[in-house]
């Protein structure tokens, strides 16, 4: 018979194992595997790394604006960067997502972050999200009918499902709404695209512009 | 140009993200995905998990007969436990062996953890790792030719370099000294096996044994 029988040599390697097992899509050989890792380490270095999380949980503050994370009590660095243009306000569901589209360089508006997106299998409903600040927000624009405000979702059901009830939050103030271009990726071959997006971009196709 | 250059929203974001990286197998997007994660929790999650790392730390001891962890400062429960074999003493690179060998449930003697394995490529050498502890041991064993050294390494280069000068230090001691068996997986087929692990499993074949 196995002497630790699904269990550990020592109760705080268990602890350990099972507090980084508990992190999303670390499965329990990751975990004993970095819990020893981290055993190995100097103790200046594990401490570094927790006080890092630590602060992050518990010192970093959300922009009054735009919900993004940001370091300070006052509005990020995009929000308060007078050179762009705050009548457009693309709407996502996550910091990551702000990373991404900045790193393109395409897009020269502002944020709003939802904080996450309508899921009722989740648990997850509007009044869990920012939807209703976005609402605010979108209200106390200036002649609205000359603002954007772009839903930069994901394509499944969540996402259609946070899109629609954020229009019809939204609709009724005259602003533009407009949503993401669809279709092959650039430089994708036909053969390699499923049905849904090769049939939806032809339907969407656009003028050719050699 | 993008807004953040390859940088982060915020600071704390960054300095969590580059904590979470430092992980072994941990990349930069996982981190930055695990970062968020961690910011979404409840505060009293985070501090949970946060300080069952530190204690982990800063509190696991090591057994002073094996250097298994365990939690108190006395002997580990396998040391400590008067039934099994304490004249076989089964080497191991690292606690988590130790976990796998209990796991089988075939073993019933006691262990020595090296804390590493002999790689000049990392640095490591024989006076970073627990070989002279187990030196001691091996001597300070009565009649030790009736005891047995079973040195449970890996096969790869660092393996045979530190079974090699564990044998040189142990083995005038005229202690018996075995390695683990070798050949092909139990259930597996020879069109899977390496050239060199079939090879050696015809060298070393055994009595059949119906």
């Amino acid at each position: 018979m196995p002497f630790f029988e699904n269990s550990y040599p020592s109760r705080l390697l268990e602890d350990a194992v099972d507090a980084i097992g508990s992190l999303p899509g670390v499965g329990r050989r990751s975990a004993l595997r970095l819990a020893l890792h981290l055993l190995s380490q100097p103790a200046e270095n594990v401490h570094h790394f927790t006080e890092a999380v630590n602060r992050l949980r518990d010192e970093a503050r959300y922009c009054p604006e735009c919900r993004m994370i940001c370091d300070g009590e006052e509005r990020c660095a995009i929000c308060a960067d007078r050179s762009r243009d705050h009548r457009t306000i693309c709407v996502v569901e996550s910091v990551r997502d702000v990373m991404s589209i900045e790193a393109t360089g395409q897009y020269h508006g502002v944020y709003h972050v939802l904080g996450g997106i309508i899921s009722p299998l989740a648990g997850v409903g509007p009044s869990d999200l920012t939807i209703e600040a976005l609402t605010e927000r979108v209200r106390s624009l200036e002649d609205p009918e000359s603002a954007e405000v772009i839903l930069a979702l994901s394509g499944d059901v969540e996402g259609e499902t946070t899109a629609f009830y954020i229009y019809r939050q939204i609709g009724r103030t005259g602003v533009r709404v407009s949503t993401l271009a669809r279709g092959l990726g650039f430089g994708d071959g036909l053969e390699y695209a499923d049905q849904l997006t090769l049939g939806r971009s032809i339907v969407n196709r656009q003028i050719f512009k050699p």
